[in-house]
């Protein structure tokens, strides 16, 4: 690799072992930092959060468990059981309680629908998020809905409804917006959807991303989640990572049918929830609270929307829509994104998602999340100096 | 209820309902302080942790996360996956990393055990800890070993070697020391067993309470974790919540092949950590902080042995032996349990487990938790005074 020194060298060599190892995951900062001490990692932009939102809650957490010293009872004590929780959550979701499940983590709540209502056949886009692939048990056929990279990986709501009705499936899944692409489906679309494919056991509708997502400069919130009130079918999964910028204290929910609910509570899910995450839900459901994040939510959408313009702009990159907190960038000037993820790290201190490793995605993608202003202005103008060398390293060998 | 005000007597109606509600696990703390706030519980005796473990813990993770301002990654950041921390704990407990499961608490982990192992039937201990049974799929057919009131409800090796080889279930469970009864099987015990129950597919033996255990008075730790390496059917399963005293953070993690460890995290069990659990899983690697450890668990013991004699002790208690953090004690004047539980909370703010629900227990059982000292004394002196409120009421109605 050009103008990286040896000890540069050695460290891409560490990270390219270490990406072999994380499998479809990329290996968390924890696991670089332990392995590879040498590397100075300064911004997480592979990580999807607010971090306002983080900031926020931590100045809550502060007053409320740490001044008051209330904190050890959230350590010592049981927390609330998966029901108790749900109570809390009932009247912010505008759904009975019977209709929700509170896990430790979208992840768990995914794994719950696929291992338990999934049993002929799951209908996947390509690109996501691959613990809906991963976690489909053998018996289980899986079909693949690919976006396509010529239609910016946009969803096609007719063609989709006619894939569905070809292939009979019993659980289709919806990411919105779509991670890794960014990609928006319209609630009125999704509300079409659903009116339309009844016979489809579970729709599964991913929001984790739903709160950077807008259909106009008022920027309300465009959730599903009534649909699961009015259709038996629907599934609305909600990881509180990404939004409120808490992925260590594993916390999300679903919304589905209070049978559904009933199913994985009568024999498991006992005490899912840690005591910090049942902390976070009783912040949740207070009005105060959200108000107070309605503020850094808005704020942080208007910043990325910046961000993913700026990017755009970058020579040897090019952009793909997105109303999440991420964009899909694809580097279009003969570097390898493995390449462009190691050059951002090491010279930079910067950590981006090589996508490699995601199915559905045929050249050199990475994935950059939004992040606070300032440190988005550090990855812009990092993406812009390692993009340059690869012109200059070029040119070099071309004189 | 003899000599209970009307408000009192409207608490203890409040605190059946909370009992009828919460099916075979008592009201957590946190639900009767929300429900009931009229109530002022002082001392949760129905909570099964060291109280100085839980001071341990929280001094390491003020001086670590607090003062450091450490904490906010570990809210924010994604928790390292499953077998990076299983890497962690292989040394301290000697196996390989690919032969540790961990959990989000030991309940995630006898679900996960018995809904994909467990295919035929299952033989379970009574009484016991309850969701052994309730996670037990409606495939699955489950026999009941009757642990005898009139044995002390002592673990008898022959007649269950003979039942086992009877019945030929598919999977066995031994809860060591066993909740709630506090029985201890001696680790030689545990060794025959296991040697002469080849055919058995899954020999789990649930260690969550072996902290509290003793075979001599220099109290070395008794596991059988060594087991696991040398038989392929050995699963061990280890909750920290209770010898750690850190309920609140959900930590466990279990040891079986690693053909099972594979099989559980092929398709599921991605982040299943918080970021605390995995800070608790780095310090439990420590050698430094297990010294520091060591020394108030056989405090606790000591203290924990002294008060169950002074117990036992008590007019009107018959207290089984126990080698657990608590008790099993028998009401024997007369006095129902749900009444000498409800009378202790709300006279002398005390909460005692009411072991009204749990299968193979005929007659009036609490089971008593040992706190600190100071409480332990507060606990002895209450339960003194209601078993004798009883004699009264019986005196005044005779009279």
């Amino acid at each position: 690799m050009h103008s990286l020194s040896m000890q540069e060298k050695k460290l891409a060599e560490g990270l390219q072992e270490l990406s072999d190892q994380a499998g479809s995951h990329s290996p968390s900062i924890h696991t670089i930092a332990e392995k590879l001490p040498d590397l100075n990692i300064e911004i997480d932009a592979c990580f999807l959060s607010n971090p306002h939102a983080t900031d926020l809650f931590t100045r809550e957490m502060r007053n409320d468990l740490i001044k008051t010293g209330d904190l050890r009872k959230v350590l010592e004590f049981y927390p609330s059981q998966n029901q108790v929780i749900g109570e809390i959550l009932a009247p912010c979701l505008g759904v009975p309680k019977e209709m929700i499940f509170v896990g430790n983590g979208a992840t768990e709540i995914i794994q719950a629908v696929i291992h338990y209502f999934t049993f002929r056949k799951v209908i996947i886009n390509l690109p996501t998020f691959s613990p809906y692939y991963e976690f489909v048990g053998p018996d289980v056929e899986t079909v693949y809905n690919h976006f396509l990279q010529e239609e910016d990986f946009a969803f096609n709501l007719e063609e989709y409804i006619d894939l569905v009705k070809r292939e009979r499936p019993d659980t289709i899944v919806l990411i919105n917006p779509n991670n890794p692409t960014g990609g928006y489906i319209p609630l009125h679309d999704i509300e079409e959807l659903v009116r339309r494919l009844d016979f489809v056991e579970n729709i599964v509708i991913d929001e984790s991303f739903i709160h950077f997502a807008f259909e106009d400069e008022s920027y309300p919130l465009k959730t599903a989640t009534h649909l699961a009130n009015a259709y038996d079918n629907v599934i609305i999964i909600k990881s509180m990572s990404k939004d409120f910028g808490i992925a260590g204290i594993r916390a999300g929910y679903g919304v589905m049918h209070e049978d559904k609910v009933a199913g994985l509570l009568e024999n498991g899910y006992l005490w899912n929830l840690s005591g910090l995450a049942e902390y976070f839900f009783r912040l949740y459901a207070d009005e105060e609270f959200l108000r107070r994040y309605e503020e850094v939510r808005v704020r942080y959408i208007k910043d990325t929307q910046r961000f993913f313009a700026q990017l755009a702009e970058l020579p040897g990159l090019k952009v793909y829509p997105s109303k999440a907190n991420f964009v899909l960038a694809e580097i279009t000037n003969g570097m390898t994104a493995f390449d462009f993820m190691s050059r951002m790290l090491i010279k930079h201190g910067v950590y981006v998602r090589d996508c490699n490793d995601k199915m559905g995605l045929d050249g050199e993608f990475v994935r950059i999340a939004s992040r606070t202003d300032e440190e988005n202005r550090v990855i812009l103008e990092s993406a812009r100096q390692v993009l340059q060398s690869q012109e200059e390293s070029e040119l070099t060998a071309v004189s």
